[in-house]
């Protein structure tokens, strides 16, 4: 079938199901095929919205007719490792879920929420935020990514310390399977043991093994005050340190750990003048500390401060303050959240995002930093981000004094080194990411046999036509 | 291949693996064979005790070759629905996993516990606390119960509202699969997107998927003070109120909330007369509430001071007290866990371990409640448990001018009744228990056919040759 008698198909389909709409214009699609960084410019036959999960049934069942037909579900077009994207002119449909993001329940004495997977994160945290309570997923994209994608993504942020990912987030979910039944699995239920846990499969699944279409959440209680403080420390080890103490006297209530090195708060200062570093010396690294409070603020930053003040007699910090106002905390925040762009002005980046057991992210940080500058004199370190769960996203800026080119030419040499080291010390190569199409390779390379044949296995029982996604996650 | 022959095969498998012994004398398999509380009376060709995972791969390669041979794994035979329970004197190998109980390793600054699947909960606790950390599962079996059979059942407890199940807990495992294959999933990560989340199939599959071996659990910070209070409160939507006010009020640390009828009270005060009702006034409901926190306890009783007394305020509750001792908060608990007890000693009870929506708690005890009494006059409904997570065991105990037995040939109707409210109401009829081979018939009339087709074909895809423990969770 060409992709002229696909979109012929498609055309019908529309016919009997009206609100079902599709794209076929080539300047119509870009948005849908091209990746939001410009890493990737898909292709497509179609680009289809479906408006219901009867819509999204009758394109399943379109691509099990139509011989070599795919479909490649997408939800904001954010994904970071490609596997929003499709790549074949005559057999992909991109199934775009943007369409379906209705709010459709809250129940506040039941902490759930009830959304179409079409539903943009801000609007669930916007809607739960009405209601009085907390979903505590945050992330940089939220303003576009969509809950499916969340979810086929297991997508983290800032506050998986304390609540966990996207999968830790969910309760039930309904999905459209290969066979084009609906799995209705939309349990509002914190506990259900009559079976596997079928929800997971479709948890970091990227779209793999069919289509989520709407998902029951959790909601938790807002905090009342959230304190946010900024630190120095001298090493890796001494955040450790600070972590599991403010931890431990916060009785669990650390809601984000986020560690910063000297050279990106540089980084930031020189590219972004308007923010300000709130320490007046110097350290070697610093760390974002959020901790969060039922009590009155009062309360709140009191115990911050004993936090503080027990890490300063232990030697844990040098120096560190605590935001005293909502616009502080912002700013400490906005130092964080402009490492990226600012690397990205310092010439060639090569980018991991990796995780170790918390306790050994001091080893990893010393045995990968010194790996990679005896690879290459001049290089320059830029490893930030979740300590708290482990999560580094250990990035390579160029030499100052190297062409950018010959600099990205040795982004597999530096995978090599970063990536063997990782599994040397059992980590994983992609925390938060996913795989996608970007990953694949890697991926292949380390996880064992035993577990790509599982991965297998799983596919062929739930996608024996390899309909959903092909040639993403897993080959 | 008979039993006899069998039991040679094992005999020569002990002779090459020294360390791996079995048992075939009735009487020592008895305990194996036998559940806990008589409910099943088992058989099996063999009860094997692997003492590694090495030999575990050889049981399961001795059971894809003998024909028909499957194998039942158990962990402290204390299942409630049989799924630990070998039926099968020709075929049936049960692999008792308790001589694989090491702790392995405790990591407290990552925040995990490796372990061998056959480690005694109550030892994973005890390590646990040695190291100044909490592992927050708690059951009343925790002195025999084993981690890789809380782990197969996603056991629950009092402490779900707060930390989740079984399935909350685990970061990594290591599971032998039907190829004889050993999966090494042992990864201590919080965060890893590198594919399907292959460990959450072997949480609450009840054994029927692989056979786990060892596991790396997740560590909290131990609470420094735990408040404990009994309130009666005059109906569960009061109930409903104060738990969410509590919850508001102390940032999501209530750790359990659990819900007593009054004539459970009764039935407690009448068959163990040394525990002491803590409150003067009745009440025709009470909880039993339970905040923790990470501070010196004056600071937890002023704050539990503060939410009993907003509670009274707002009239969700008549009366209420706060634990001011160790030893009256072990009262208190007495009460709560002496329920079952009590129960059994009024004389027949049909049981129904089940959850809905917290938020819809209320409306499902008052239409179970009416539709039971309106079938059987002077049946006595207690219904008691975790409102916190939605899960009530909803008990009935026979009328009191009734034969025993003749109740109990109610059973079949009164669980038409009740069942069918929980599946009008969207919940579940195994919270916590599971399915085993108690519930297999229930559940298959239940659960929707799309999700028995998906169920089947994740066993399928693992076990195609139907190996491990057939005839539980899944037909």
């Amino acid at each position: 079938m060409s992709a002229a008698e696909l979109r012929a198909t498609l055309e019908r389909l529309c016919k009997e199901r009206p609100d079902l709409r599709f794209l076929s214009d080539s300047e119509e699609m870009t948005p849908y095929l091209r990746e939001w960084r410009d890493a990737y410019r898909g292709e497509a036959a179609a680009v289809a919205l479906p408006s219901s999960v009867e819509d999204v049934v009758a394109l399943v069942k379109l691509a099990r007719e139509c011989d070599g037909v795919h479909l490649v579900p997408q939800g904001g077009n954010t994904g970071l490792v490609g596997g929003q994207i499709a790549f074949d002119s005559e057999h992909a449909i991109t199934v775009s879920m943007a369409r379906m993001n209705r709010i459709l329940e809250i129940d506040p004495a039941n902490n759930t929420l009830t959304c179409e997977a079409g539903a943009l994160l801000a609007d669930v945290q916007a809607a739960a935020d009405d209601a009085n309570k907390l979903f505590p997923l945050s992330l940089a994209s939220q303003g576009s990514c969509r809950i499916g994608g969340v979810l086929s993504t297991n997508a983290g942020g800032c506050e998986v310390l304390r609540y966990g990912c996207a999968g830790d987030l969910l309760l039930g979910i309904e999905v459209v399977l290969s066979d084009g039944s609906v799995w209705d699995g939309m349990r509002p239920l914190r506990k259900d043991n009559t079976g596997y846990d079928l929800k997971r499969l479709f948890i970091g699944a990227e779209g793999t093994l069919g289509i989520i279409t709407r998902a029951v959440l959790r909601l938790f209680p807002k905090p009342r005050s959230l304190m946010c403080a900024f630190v120095g420390i001298d090493s890796p080890s001494a955040g450790l340190s600070l972590l599991r103490e403010a931890e431990e006297m916060s009785g669990g209530e650390v809601t984000a750990f986020e560690l910063m090195p000297r050279i990106a708060i540089e980084m930031v200062e020189r590219h972004t003048p308007s923010i300000r570093i709130p320490l007046e010396s110097d350290a070697p690294w610093y760390v974002l500390l959020e901790i969060s409070s039922s009590r009155e603020e009062k309360d709140a930053i009191d115990r911050t401060e004993k936090i503080l003040a027990n890490a300063f007699d232990k030697n844990l910090i040098l120096d560190g303050t605590i935001a005293n106002s909502k616009a502080q905390e912002e700013n400490f925040w906005s130092i964080r959240e402009s490492i990226s762009e600012s690397q990205k002005r310092e010439g060639g980046s090569i980018k991991h995002d990796v995780s170790v057991s918390v306790s050994r992210m001091p080893e990893f940080l010393e045995r990968a930093t010194r790996a990679v500058e005896e690879a290459l004199a001049g290089i320059r370190v830029v490893a930030f981000g979740h300590m708290g769960d482990g999560n580094i996203h250990f990035n390579l800026s160029q030499p100052t004094d190297m062409e950018r080119d010959a600099f990205m030419l040795e982004s597999e040499r530096f995978h090599r080194i970063v990536y063997d080291i990782i599994a040397d010390m059992g980590g994983s190569i992609s925390a938060e990411h996913g795989i996608g199409i970007a990953k694949l390779e890697e991926n292949a390379r380390h996880k064992s046999g035993v577990e790509q044949n599982l991965m297998r296995a799983l596919k062929r029982a739930l996608d024996p036509g390899g309909i959903f996604n092909p040639g993403k996650l897993i080959d």
